[in-house]
């Protein structure tokens, strides 16, 4: 590897061969060699979950000028673990996740395998970004984010993320010529409203699906993240590793316990 | 059920019949009518997942007046979630997770099936704390949890914990004797340093053991929580639902992209 270029570790939650993540290498390739470390399979809703209790594997998928790809059997977080602490013998001057297939806008990053990605990379002192693009559906039109992660991976690189703060970048599911730009956003409050589908397997037993949908507490905010993608903008929302709520700490000091 | 009582849902990620929550069930009983909901078998580790590829067991364990228990096939999330949406017909007034046989502290946090509960209850609007002590051991040392439970129970109930954020408390393993009280804490900065244990299985194949230690990146800092419970302190941290990095929007909006 030539040394000079950027080192850039590409992973993702819905597969290492997911469309997404393809169109993600191709861009990566174009500022450095790329190293991707995906899962063998989907990984969607595993959050920041790490595998304690049984071994990972790692499979060389294949190896070429300036990109080598590998399936792990483990989380999103395993991928970049594996890949930090066992892989590389350099730091990644960036690590990118995704292009998901599925929004992560709002508190969807809470569960989401792309952001936590990311959030481990923040934690090793590497800059890091999630991309998502609100389309669940495996031939989903990755146009407009195509367009706008090379944008943004090149000003990442030049001008640097904040430290111990990552980006969650979520585009809109419409065509290139009806996105309306960029928007620097906060986080939408909002909460998934889980409807359980309760049915009786062949064996007179209960079970149930998760499913639900997702309620936004915000409607009409337009400095949120989720307002800008449902009105065709790619949000960036910066988000932190430390999530102590500093306005709280008072408060907490004024209750009645057994203070030092 | 007596609707004058608070309404109390208890989970954690060790499973619905560990140690630790046996114990946190015995208190949250002394302030009012209990719901245990935890996992079937062990989910440390499993973060904020939820379970989408998969059906969702429930089953009652046992009901007693003022005391029902169920255990969940899914994660810490599923059972909070499937607790609110199918089987309590009220809103429950708190929710507590734990007492989890080890510590949360620091970004451990982000891995904890534990933590991830009380962040899920904290999205419905509802008061939440996670307890965990400084103990991997099934016969871990309860003592001062038990102690320090009970009164910040107490202190929740009577003045109630800001909107939008929950709990995470730690407990330092100590005798009761030694342990200096509580402080308010923020959230340490620092990282898991993986060192992962590379074997060969009988069939010549590489495998990989997840293994490690923590690095706190601010070793002395008084005020954080792993400083707490390294010297022998009970540390509540508030922690946030909006990671939002406020600080880090401007400077975002400096890039030299598409902005509307």
């Amino acid at each position: 590897m030539n040394h000079k270029r950027p080192l850039i570790l590409v992973t993702n939650d819905d597969g290492y061969d997911a469309p997404g993540i393809k169109h993600l290498t191709d861009i990566a390739q174009e500022f450095g060699d790329v190293v991707l470390v995906g899962p063998m399979k989907g990984q969607s809703g595993m959050s920041h979950a790490v595998t304690l209790h049984e071994p990972i594997r790692l499979k060389k998928v294949s190896e070429e000028d300036g990109l080598r790809i590998f399936a792990c059997s483990g989380t999103p977080a395993d991928c970049v673990k594996i890949a930090l602490h066992q892989l590389l013998n350099r730091k990644p001057d960036l690590i990118v996740s995704g292009i998901n297939h599925g929004s992560n806008s709002s508190v969807s990053l809470f569960y989401s395998g792309t952001v936590a990605a990311v959030v481990e990379g923040c934690m090793n002192g590497i800059q890091s970004i999630a991309f998502s693009v609100d389309d669940h559906s495996m031939d989903a039109d990755f146009s407009i984010a195509v367009k706008y992660v090379r944008t943004i991976i090149r000003e990442a690189l030049a001008n640097g993320i904040p430290s111990n703060t990552c980006l969650n970048v979520n585009f809109p599911k419409a065509a290139t010529e009806i996105c309306k730009g960029i928007k620097v956003c906060r986080q939408t409050m909002g909460v998934w409203k889980e409807e359980f589908d309760h049915r009786i397997d062949p064996h007179g037993r209960d079970y149930y699906w998760l499913t639900g949908f997702f309620q936004n507490n915000e409607l009409g905010e337009e400095d949120t993240d989720d307002w800008a993608v449902q009105h065709n903008y790619a949000a960036i929302v910066p988000i932190k590793v430390d999530v102590t709520d500093y306005d709280a700490l008072q408060p907490l000091k004024n209750w009645n316990v057994d203070y030092e």
